[in-house]
């Protein structure tokens, strides 16, 4: 083969206000590039044992079993999904926008009795609704989205629903792929059970791992399942061997991600949740004003916004395509479209984690002004 | 939380000679480091074209079906036996050591009728062999490791062997993480339906990656299948609908562990693979022979041996941990110990990618001498 058709790599610097991934500090590229060393190396352990305390923090949990899983934030749903769903068990899923969708879709797979509760997109659920849902049937899962991140709502009031959910006798699973790090997550005050997120949102890392979180009460519904877990390679019981003592080899981890998450989440933990989250207040205030005076007014009601993820809402007609393009192709800003119901009507803008800064704001809004004005 | 006690990240310069991950170059650990951009930014489009293309070059197939899945090697062999594996289906998996109880393992998670034919770790197949046992039963696939980590073997013959699963109307799945890029892998010639690797070992990107390739035969048995693949992250009818047109969201993409499997790949085509099998196989010669000086001669018999793996026995009796100990603390050198019916018996000695080089054959022969003269 001609290998010289193959250019050295050439990736545009974007500003990436998208969906994820977010960007990611210099620092963190940094320690992505360090040498590769083994899985079994005692400072490669080492990483393992920070990046647990890490996640704890971030997850504002004690759960033993708090790791990063060896793909993208879709394994943790998939880990959430295959591990604490049995062939034959009620699942109850609280759909809100896209990805509880695709919860119902893998609970299905892999064999569960799902019942859906939806909601129209933009919307969220009241703890009672959720809980007159419960009371229907014995279900041993109840699934909900925290940050949707095709509709930019942030379902309230987790606390409650994991209080109906443990009244009902159910686990709660909770997806905060587009929340962790950026919205209060409170794992153990909430009584969360199984709690899954992604590296490249309100973290900041590159895509490529997935936090998770499983309770003491979660574990041992894990250790009473009556078959294996079908998939081998999310299988929680052998991951923490590896995880934890003694260490068994289970897969080669992927040591240049997790050296990226572990820098990643001591950036968290520098900048202070709480801090964190007041800037991710902030930011997100200063779009909803100079999106609202480019009457592209947010979609989701201000109780129910996602701080991390805005969705405007655009005027009929908008060729809103075009106008991401010339924002990517002019001033080399990422934005997403919205898909689904909302596919035309919405833009999703991301301010996660390192992108959430003044200046990126300032600049998308600077921007839509010359494109829109 | 107290973010001081999470110091700068070190990790110790390896000289990383057990079964993988091997040592990656600073090209690709510059790729890795290049900025994080979007899934679906055009960038990165042309990144998965050109690891697509790079991949069908080292795999040596033409197969449309040919991509990197975003897991570690381990996710290569869950997506072989989950799309290719429903309940019922009669599967013959041939064992020559770990990896091949993996295998069976795993098909039967998936609902699999899994037969197994074994060998003692160390000894591989004839074709014959495996012609009789695929003349048993109406199998809808085989699988086979062929380069074998835990013992070292490589197992010959392929061609001959697809050629039986053909005949009886069997695909073939082949395991090659340990093999693909630095010895022979013909996926077309040899007529291997399912095929795939890690990235972490003879092409020396970091963990994290498995490239895959399917036949159209396979392809076709996937799409004619009864019931939809159980694993959605690893559903290859959704996976090609990301990686080739309409280009449809399915997961982030690793894009970070792209630009390095596709910086790696390219050194790969840069060397030349017929280049590269000529360098691997003249550093285990060497290998062989100093190892052979000092009284640990191969387990493998010449015919089979595994050039990116090879696996010295060991004298009765010798304290083999506190060797390794002493290499890695002392030289900085990581090799590892055999494991199952192999455990004190063997070491298992990498010569993978940018390992296979000269510097690191002396440099552990030197050492060895030391601590055992």
């Amino acid at each position: 083969m001609d290998a010289s058709r193959f250019s050295d790599l050439h990736i545009t610097q974007r500003v990436l206000l998208g969906p994820g991934p977010s960007m990611v500090e210099g620092r963190v590229l940094a320690a992505q590039s360090m040498p590769v060393t083994g899985h079994l190396d005692p400072d490669y352990l080492k990483v393992m044992a920070d990046v647990q305390d890490l996640l704890r923090y971030t997850f504002q949990t004690d759960n033993e079993v708090t790791i990063s899983l060896s793909g993208t934030g879709t394994t943790g749903m998939e880990a959430g999904v295959s591990n604490f769903v049995e062939p034959g068990d009620n699942v109850l899923v609280a759909i809100i926008g896209y990805f509880g969708m695709r919860i119902a879709e893998m609970a299905e797979r892999y064999g569960g009795n799902v019942d859906r509760i939806e909601k129209p997109w933009g919307e969220a659920f009241s703890p009672d609704e959720i809980e007159a849902a419960l009371a229907k049937k014995d279900y041993k899962l109840l699934a909900v989205v925290h940050g949707e991140t095709s509709t930019g709502v942030c379902q309230p009031e987790i606390k409650a629903i994991a209080d109906a959910a443990h009244k009902h006798g159910a686990l709660l699973l909770l997806d905060t792929v587009a929340s962790l790090g950026g919205v209060p997550v409170e794992v153990d005050a909430w009584g969360v059970d199984i709690c899954y997120s992604g590296s490249q949102k309100a973290l900041s890392a590159p895509p490529g791992l997935a936090p998770i979180t499983v309770s003491p009460r979660a574990w041992e519904a894990l250790q009473n399942r009556a078959t294996k877990v079908t998939n081998w390679y999310l299988d929680l019981n052998l991951l923490m061997d590896y995880w934890g003592e003694p260490h068994k080899y289970h897969h080669t981890a992927p040591v240049s991600a997790n050296y990226a998450l572990r820098e990643a989440l001591r950036i968290t933990a520098e900048e202070g949740l709480e801090n964190r989250f007041v800037r991710h207040a902030e930011m997100a205030e200063m779009l909803y004003e100079g999106l609202t005076n480019l009457d592209l007014p947010p979609l989701v009601p201000p109780a129910l916004r996602l701080k991390t993820l805005t969705t405007p809402r655009l005027p009929e007609g908008m060729n809103e395509a075009a106008i991401r393009g010339m924002l990517r192709d002019l001033y080399s800003i990422e934005i997403a479209g919205g898909f689904g119901p909302l596919a035309g009507k919405i833009w999703r803008i991301g301010l996660m984690g390192y992108s959430a800064r003044r200046e990126n704001v300032r600049l998308l809004l600077a921007a839509l002004d010359d494109l829109l004005g």
